[in-house]
């Protein structure tokens, strides 16, 4: 859970990137009602798909609109001041269009924002919302609320922190798990399973697990994806990129497993991409430049002959995947304290195979501290 | 996956529903864009959050917006004939906004559409969107796509109802995995993800399982909300009333699992609520009101002397939960062929305990299907 303090930083910090005479913001994207008050509707819930809209007033109170039942599904409770909770079932009568109910939320701030000068996220904010308050309300169409909160969201807050180091124990127990039950017979759905049950375990609640859950081989080095029902055969790879997702926040790190004994070529492989995220990790700094650190990581792979990194080396983390900064030969990006980034070297070799490894970093003030504790290991 | 054939015939029931002047719709809510095409962002994705739209022009081609990355986690192709697919993320430069990208898909069908009389789903076309479009075309103000398309939803075609019946048998396999694992000494959590696991494995496939795994007992004999840490005790019962979702579809059923020996009293519960979803299948069949299937699950109820039953009876499940019909004693809906609805009678009493147990129904020409298998028993 974000905490309240958390939430109260992050909005003084996008009160700050906003004009004095701005009284009003109306925050549309989910992740962004999350990122500043902590409302989030549980994927995992009958309110998938459904939203809440947040109302902040300078030096005033902070709003919730919702309809009753995507309130119900929240994780935790927000940290707001009021809330604006439309009835759409009661169980008792029938039910009409549930976003109708919201646009009803947002009629009732109406009058309390009327003749004050505001802005609107508005590329989540759905068009009749978008009219009820145009019609009436002044909005300063120069403020960009949507690219500001994605900017503001790249200095991560210790809560956000605490957040994704639940996600990166729950990763790191995945990863053991998969080290444990990867073998020839074993279907990668099956790995699916093993390390989501045991992700989820260490997280202590249920969570989302998504990524690459693929075996590769001699024949087809590189693959991506959600799991199939292929059964590992003796000298596959499997490779396991995956993310744990608590409240919306996640962790993203790798690790490939070779089914039987590495040959020395996979091996060879195996030393570059631990090499490549060596060079990467002394680049990782505030003020380094993203595409700096993406030469550094792949120089260890021209230097033993694989070519150029064909995929970013790395890239933010947090709400989103990927996030800035984006870790990649022409980014115009650079690292900042508060920064959490992937490095993930990858080599895929027809006649030998494909593997990646990945870890997650918290950007400090000294160079990084890395969040991940898996195992790197062929074996 | 739903098929072309299903989405070929849910345009054409849409067709049929809007005036013969109407060129051109513009469909918004993800679940709807899902449900004429098929292109559906898979949950277990980088792209959770993310959107498309879908471009459907009378006797002309469908086409999907999206950014590249979004369309990259859809779960299978989608049925349409063109897509405007903007580049978000392409492994070598920085990004920005990303739903900067879906807006310049929707600039670049806007002369398409010039001065042609079309609709708008709103209440999920984010404002920008909409301004792009109602700048430059007519756009019909008495077209309401969004209720229109949550009516169709009602009568699922036979794709719906096969995707549907992969959740039903998922279900019941996580139900069946509930049996063998309720004991004590077992967390609530535990129970959860041996559930989802064996309801997975069922399935082929990664999905969603949410629902009410919660011990109730004679001192709280009731609660609901995703697993805790709780571990349970002798003379506790387990309620799992949940859902498996494959493709945004979902199945939504109940049993109730008594660890050690169930009292006489709540056997007694137990029989009444299996009186009562006999008498609420009795009353299943098209044209029956709504209500008057609440009054005949709850006759059992307040026959037996428990007063009436506290909550809906049941509920429509497909893409949404709840949608219509809703059984409730107030409700204004009644039932129609290709309705796929529950029934789930539930007694919660202080000093025995409480339970619940439901199932799911086709309502069909002649009466209804049981689409749900699993064993309903305390033991």
């Amino acid at each position: 859970m974000l905490t309240e303090d958390g939430c109260l930083t992050r909005r003084t910090r996008l009160w700050n990137t906003v004009p004095d005479d701005v009284e009003w913001l109306l925050i549309a994207d989910p992740r962004h009602v999350h990122y500043l008050s902590s409302f989030w509707v549980n994927p995992l819930s009958f309110s998938t798909c459904e939203r809440g809209l947040l109302l902040l007033e300078r030096d005033g109170p902070a709003t919730l609109l919702a309809d009753n039942f995507t309130r119900r599904s929240a994780v935790g409770a927000p940290f707001v001041d009021n809330e604006v909770i439309e009835n759409w079932y009661d169980h008792r009568h029938s039910v009409v269009n549930r976003d109708h109910a919201l646009f009803a939320a947002v009629n009732s701030i109406s009058e309390r924002i009327s003749g004050r000068l505001g802005a609107t996220e508005c590329e989540w904010l759905p068009a009749p919302a978008a009219g009820q308050i145009t019609s009436q309300q002044s909005v300063a169409g120069d403020v960009n609320l949507g690219p500001t909160l994605r900017e503001l969201r790249r200095r991560k807050e210790s809560d956000e922190i605490a957040l994704l180091q639940e996600c990166m124990r729950a990763g790191d127990t995945g990863h053991a798990r998969a080290r444990e039950v990867v073998a020839a017979g074993v279907t990668e759905f099956d790995i699916y399973r093993e390390v989501q049950s045991a992700a989820m375990k260490a997280a202590g609640r249920p969570a989302l697990v998504y990524g690459d859950f693929r075996a590769v081989n001699a024949r087809t080095p590189k693959a991506g994806g959600l799991p199939t029902d292929y059964r590992l055969r003796d000298g596959d790879l499997m490779i396991l990129d995956f993310s744990v997702v608590i409240d919306g926040y996640r962790s993203d790190f790798t690790n490939t497993v070779c089914v039987g004994t590495p040959t020395d070529d996979q091996q060879q492989l195996y030393d570059t991409c631990c090499a490549a995220m060596r060079r990467g990790e002394k680049s990782l700094k505030p003020g380094a430049k993203a595409r700096d650190v993406y030469a550094a990581t792949s120089s260890a792979l021209e230097d033993a002959g694989f070519g150029s990194l064909g995929h970013h080396a790395g890239h933010g983390i947090g709400l989103g995947h990927p996030e800035p900064p984006i870790l990649v030969p022409e980014s115009d990006d650079d690292l900042r304290e508060g920064d959490v980034v992937t490095l993930e070297p990858g080599i895929y070799v027809e006649g030998i195979g494909g593997m990646r490894f990945e870890h997650n970093y918290l950007i400090t003030e000294s160079g990084f501290q890395r969040l991940s504790n898996h195992v790197l290991s062929l074996k």
